[in-house]
């Protein structure tokens, strides 16, 4: 019998790309149940041509699904999460409150599917950057075993949900007719919103989450962390930072990652032609390289600037995903397709 | 007397800020010359209140001058520069041309002012985005000695000079009221224009320059070779990535530097703190961190995000600098003002 589904924060910016998943790939959903919070009850979503109306997430709403994928923040999660689960409804969480916990498998399938063996019911989504990170490092890591790496991000502003795509857009439009006081802008004067502490368009931020006690923010710890974690190196080094950029969709991550052999980007690039969910755009001679646009409302991660870093064992690349696909719904639905296959 | 001063490719992006500059620090100008293309002769800029007219850059208009200061690219300065030198004419310039060759200086004054000892008749303005992380790198160099950098760039557009920045603001014109489609955009009917070969406006382009042979762009060729100029280091690893990104004016750069000794944040503070031209944007209890917009019409280069990388030698930083003026025009005036002081 098919699985109930429930979609738990249906009407945000990876809910409702999580409805559209499951319908683009035929999942076997038997009943779907749009889930969130009261303010957001009674509002109705689509799902295969029909109108379905948000209900409220409760104990007994969730507890109703066999699956549910969760994308309303980890406060949420850490409240509704433990019951579901020792009921027995299996669920995929996008939110970082379970990921660090021992024996809750962070998965992404394409990279470590072990991860999921043993009917998991609480089961965690990697963060999106580290998503986009771990896709091309995750067979790279198999080919050569992974010793350090350094990253960069430039993470689009719906990782912040639609209120941040909101928010760049709103400034983008304040600012018509007044872009060249960008050269020399009155700082107190520009428009800033709610989601962001400066003004994120026609600017970089290098502030993700908050700050912690050692200077990092919330998302460079979880850079940081969830490699070790997803490619089970407990004694991986990761130096990461974090940056929120003006792109609405496709986050891109500069890498520099250093192996245990000496590995040239010819095999790299042999490598990555034939890692399952990447696409390898990278040809120099031709141009080609990838940016976030071209992952926007694709399912692959797009990966190339391979170059040979200061040593034989070192490289250097780019790699750009959707951070509402990849980076999190797709990656919740292809973890229920694992577990519960048609 | 003072110094009669060409400033060659005077309508550019550059030039213009150089005559801003002039005038700001009241350089002490004798006369003026404006020079540039014969397309662009004629043409009226003006200076201390008064418009001067543009001349024709010659052999002649430039030999007129006691300074030259140019941004007009690498072609015009292999082909002025040498004899103009030769005749006598200080040249200052920002273009790539000189910059590797022995013996010509690749000046930021307030890190390496030595190399402007001895009267030099050709001196390189190094890169803008080698001058944003050389403001942080040299200070710190001097405290610990330097050994490797790992290094992401965030490029503003303006760095393409004002065709960029028009590029960017008119693809975001046509992109206005279908900002959606950019969550699953038709990479075919996107904006695209002359100077990027992908639309910028939402996006960013780990691309700039050409690619070379080993992969590497043009410009991440300049931000590796010339640290171990500037510092005096030639065995120095680094390794870069050059990314440009939807900012009208402000370079960012995400910095990993490994020294030759332990050097804790806190030591770093205190080193920047003191830094001519740094301003220190660092406290994470605050909330203080730079972006490129504090950076923009500034002279400072703005750094922070000061962390401990993954062992005691190694720091992680995020320095800003308007590319413009600290990283091309006020670095090459501050350059005459070493060599011609009042």
């Amino acid at each position: 019998m098919s699985p109930r589904v429930a979609v738990v924060g249906a009407t945000g910016a990876v809910g409702r790309e999580m409805l559209k998943i499951l319908e683009e790939r035929a999942f076997p959903v038997d009943e779907l149940f749009p889930l969130a919070s009261s303010r957001s009850a009674g509002r109705v979503v689509e799902f295969r041509g029909e109108p379905v109306k948000v209900q409220e997430l409760t104990p007994e709403s969730i507890g109703r699904a066999d699956i549910a994928l969760l994308s309303a923040g980890a406060t949420v999660s850490r409240e509704f999460v433990p019951a579901a689960a020792k009921a027995g409804v299996t669920c995929i969480d996008n939110s970082s409150a379970f990921r660090e916990v021992d024996g809750v498998p962070l998965a992404i399938p394409e990279v470590n599917p072990e991860s999921l063996e043993g009917s998991p019911k609480i089961i965690a989504v990697a963060n999106c950057t580290t998503i986009t990170s771990m896709m091309p490092l995750g067979p790279l890591h198999k080919a050569a075993s992974l010793r350090e790496l350094v990253l960069s991000s430039y993470q689009s502003v719906s990782g912040a949900g639609w209120k941040g795509v909101r928010e760049l857009l709103d400034e983008v439009t304040k600012l018509q007719g007044s872009e060249e006081e960008l050269g020399n802008p009155d700082i107190s004067k520009l428009p800033t919103g709610e989601v962001f502490d400066k003004t994120i368009a026609y600017n970089v931020l290098a502030k993700i989450g908050d700050f912690e006690d050692d200077g990092y923010t919330g998302e460079e710890s979880k850079m940081m962390s969830e490699p070790r974690k997803i490619l089970s190196i407990p004694d991986l080094l990761v130096s990461a930072t974090s940056v929120r950029v003006p792109v609405v969709r496709g986050h891109g991550v500069s890498i520099l990652a250093r192996f245990d052999r000496p590995i040239a980007p010819d095999e790299a690039r042999e490598v990555l032609a034939r890692a399952a969910g990447v696409t390898l755009m990278d040809d120099a001679a031709g141009g080609i390289y990838p940016s976030p646009m071209d992952s926007a409302g694709r399912d692959d991660a797009y990966v190339g600037r391979i170059r040979q870093g200061s040593n034989p064992n070192t490289l250097l690349l780019f790699s750009c995903a959707d951070n509402l696909r990849k980076g999190a719904a797709l990656n919740a639905v292809q973890i229920a397709e694992y577990l519960f296959p048609a």
